[in-house]
């Protein structure tokens, strides 16, 4: 039986997601309902992509008893009301990272999952690649003796869009681009590391323009971390370092299709979207490895994924709001 | 005329500049030196690059009458000693990275060369190469607009090498390896950070195994840097990021051959050595840049290059002393 999906928004990012579930098989992946606060984009949206169903509410979409989970594409201030409103109406969910603004709220996001029983992945597609699946099976199989160090960073020219630009918006660089560098580092560099220190930059507007981080873990391991919103054209890349050999990731690292590994280059192709459908982003393609993810953990009935559970979630955030708390910013 | 040297030092480094100080005309260089602690391996350096004299001890290099400048080669706890020494009897000097172990020698090697008034050049050849010139030129000419932030590292395996060992012999990551994407940095963002954060692992012997460098510049500046001595295969980059454009040196960032400009990537040829030498280290055919640029100096009476002057050199040091307190190293 199909996975039955609600759109939680009708931005640029639900588009690339949905425009993958509707390259799937409709014994996969179908796509219920569509959902934004402007009933037209809804509709604009449900036309393009043959949705049977628009809301002009998010409440509409929680109370339809055909969607199974729903994907949330909002920006991050929504995240957690949403995430609640629809766990609370018995839908799993599939939530875009950051998870929440704070470590306290995301916390409380995971305690309605938990509750409620049901399914709730913090959505960083970056992690379901095969790429890194690969690369992490690995670094533990010892292919690179013990991995010591990582470093890596993920800059994207932003400072003047107004979800980055405002801190009501959620705005600022951690949520939106360092939280990758990081969620990259804690697959393979699991839990809480010894020590955080960040340093970082503020606007006048109050939030971090850019931002490098060092993470120590035990065992000598470290992660050497930065990102920004104010460079251009970045080589945005992830590299494991080990005793005994090295794997680098190429740009674009969060959602990559080429790897090094001890000097050897491999290639990972993407599952193309139907021809009619145009992406956003770079790699949108990718969306199709967490989308199937995300089925498979229903059919089987697991409330986490094993790539990105609830505790890497926490972990995750733990890091950020930190790091963040040292660089003087709080979303609190 | 010629510039004659005197080389200090029968090691790895020694051979590989004297490999490219062979290789080019009379006319320009001659080898008139060259010392070892061991008369034997002076003489069997001097017989491998014919070079007139071989001396059992540094003080009769420095007493040699026909040279005009010293390239030290030793390891770094020699370094402030013999540069002073050899500035005592006259001689210009060409010491090798870093210039000494602490920002209080360095300072006194310094004030010698001042009062003496003789050419000193920390050896950091990685500045003379043309690529990182052109780069400097591009980046200064506002190619990339506001270059906002670097990002660079060099790592390699040598933790189990005496010299990088132990303490009494100047050992640990970063006056070896550190240094490199310091004075890297240092090329673009001139002079002393608003903040310098370090964070890293000492070895049982006390020395840094490995470290962090967070480095804040004016204007929103910042350097993201890493090291270590535990990790193999490594890929050792330097990328330079601003509002406009990026610019990515390649592996190896230290005497690069290739660079990539806005996504256009550009080659830089190296000129070759003699065949009959051998050389230890990657790129060493990168010393005739340097080599040049300390006949350039002299013959012009300069004191210092404009590429590596004293200022620099102390704003390094106090950079890597900084750091290093930080991480609870100290060679005083």
């Amino acid at each position: 039986m199909a996975t039955k999906w609600g759109i939680c928004s009708a931005g640029k990012i639900s588009n690339d997601f949905t425009a993958c579930l509707e390259s799937t098989p409709d014994t996969e992946h179908q796509v219920v309902a569509v959902a934004a606060r402007d009933l037209d984009k809804a509709k604009q949206f449900a036309d393009h992509f043959d949705i049977p169903t628009a809301y002009g509410s998010y409440e509409e979409l929680a109370n339809d008893p055909n969607i199974e989970v729903v994907y949330i594409g909002t920006i991050h201030t929504y995240h957690k009301s949403l995430s609640i409103l629809f766990l609370n109406h018995g839908k799993h969910v599939v939530c875009e990272k950051p998870s929440s603004c704070t470590y306290q709220d995301t916390e409380e996001v995971l305690q309605v999952a938990k509750t409620k029983k049901l399914f709730y992945l913090e959505a960083c597609w970056s992690r379901f690649f095969p790429l890194h699946q690969d690369v992490l099976s690995m670094v533990s199989g010892g292919d690179i003796g013990q991995a010591k160090s990582v470093i890596g960073q993920f800059n994207v020219c932003s400072v003047d869009v107004e979800r980055i630009k405002y801190k009501k918006l959620g705005g600022g660089g951690m949520l939106d681009v360092g939280i990758y560098p990081i969620l990259l580092t804690n697959m393979f560099f699991k839990g809480r590391p010894e020590s955080i220190t960040a340093q970082g930059f503020l606007s006048e507007e109050g939030v971090d323009l850019c931002g490098s981080l060092i993470l120590k873990y035990s065992n000598g391991r470290i992660a050497t971390l930065h990102y920004n919103t104010e460079v251009t054209n970045s080589y945005n890349f992830f590299h494991i370092m080990g005793t005994k050999g090295s794997i680098q990731v190429n740009d674009p690292c969060w959602c990559p299709t080429e790897v090094v590994v001890n000097g050897e280059n491999k290639k990972y192709p993407l599952i193309p979207v139907k021809e009619k459908y145009t992406l956003n982003y770079i790699n949108s393609q990718g969306f199709h490895f967490e989308a199937n993810e995300v089925r498979k953990c229903l059919k089987e009935g697991l409330l986490e994924s094993k790539w990105m559970n609830h505790e890497d979630t926490l972990d995750i955030m733990f890091i950020m709001s930190q790091a963040l708390k040292q660089m003087g910013v709080s979303y609190s």
